[in-house]
């Protein structure tokens, strides 16, 4: 029986295969993705890989600095050919739930950024329906109240259903690489994920949330079976 | 003949006449709306008005306090009756641009808060296509420039068409109330503002923008010929 670290170590070496010489690439987060970064940096020393990368978070360049991968500013690369990233939660349409971490503002924009999204993640991750996991809404700190009371009248939850998220000690109130608030929505069940990304982005507190439609293109998935690639249906 | 500046101060007053007892009103800011916010002082103080009101800036607030109105927060009154602000462009829809002086996510989240909007404006506001007037748009200051990239893509903008905002003596770039950058998109003819602000809304980068489609109620406006109601068509 293969173990469930091997089986993400080998999810996440698959991935990197989506990488060919010459692409932009910007890089998640993740402890699946880890195993991708470390197999591009190891192609880049072994195989002379030629790219160009972008991070999404601090632990992610630290370990690409190591590797030897070459980073650059997402603006300097005018635009990505792709991008490969863990998710939260994903169903059969591929949409997903990011933003656990906190940083779903600069993981959108770097997905957006890219022609392509590839996902990896274990099985735990796959759902029917999207929202037993928490969507993170990223709202501006002036008025949040009135901008939960405004979530509240959209999605029909109460104020204790929408939480401001504290600290990882819960000493404090989180805020975001932009200085803002998160607020987790207990949905338990998102029936339409496209038109609820658009309501929430339509309220003038909200900066975005952790709802990601039609932006992934393959899901590389570690399985008790091995891997599985789900494929965007065109 | 009448001087623009008594015209500005008819059409003032004309829109406090929609503020009834009992309600709660957002107060806007601007010339025009001073006058109207100098008329609803002059009636809570000699015909006991009562109203709770909320300010979309620092100057209003100090004139409300200043006039002897009451002010709570927004979260505090659960949803305003009515909101009276000004304008920077409206056309014959009803949609406008505002944001010119960089409150525009202030502004937006107590019209939409609001359950009727009243514009003040004069006739120099009116366009027939709006865009003239630079549309501001609010963004994150992590990678602005990709964020402009993207919009540039979708605007068909050049970059010298998408200005970094700068404070008033052009000394430094402008921060909004937020921390944020507000890029200024010379778009000249917003030929779909309803579809543009919801594209722009998409991008993970922005905020908001300085569109505000389907929101006033009915215009009050000083014309040369005296004041005109224009009303939003049921």
């Amino acid at each position: 029986m293969v173990g469930a670290e091997q089986l993400k170590r080998a999810a996440g070496i698959r991935a990197a295969e989506y990488v060919t010489n010459g692409m932009r690439v910007g890089l998640g987060t993740g402890s699946t993705v880890r195993y991708t970064i470390e197999e591009l940096g190891r192609r880049v020393d072994e195989e002379k890989l030629e790219i160009r990368c972008v991070p999404t978070s601090i632990s992610t360049e630290n370990l690409a600095i190591e590797l030897g991968i070459p980073l650059f500013e997402l603006a300097e690369l005018n635009g990505l050919d792709i991008v490969i990233d863990g998710a939260d939660e994903f169903d059969s349409n591929l949409n997903l739930i990011k933003g656990g971490g906190g940083a779903l503002v600069r993981e959108k924009i770097v997905a957006q950024a890219s022609k392509s999204m590839i996902v990896v993640a274990d099985e735990s991750k796959r759902v029917e329906t999207l929202g037993t996991f928490p969507l993170p809404v990223e709202v501006i700190r002036f008025s949040w109240e009135e901008t939960r009371r405004r979530i509240c009248e959209l999605t029909g939850l109460s104020t204790s259903e929408v939480l401001l998220r504290r600290t990882s000690d819960a000493d404090a109130v989180f805020n975001s690489d932009n200085g803002n608030h998160i607020l987790d929505l207990h949905l338990g069940e998102i029936s339409g994920p496209v038109e609820l990304e658009q309501e929430l982005l339509a309220l003038a507190g909200v900066l975005d949330c952790g709802l990601f439609c039609g932006m992934a293109s393959a899901i590389v998935l570690a399985t008790s079976e091995g891997i599985e690639i789900i494929q965007r249906e065109k």
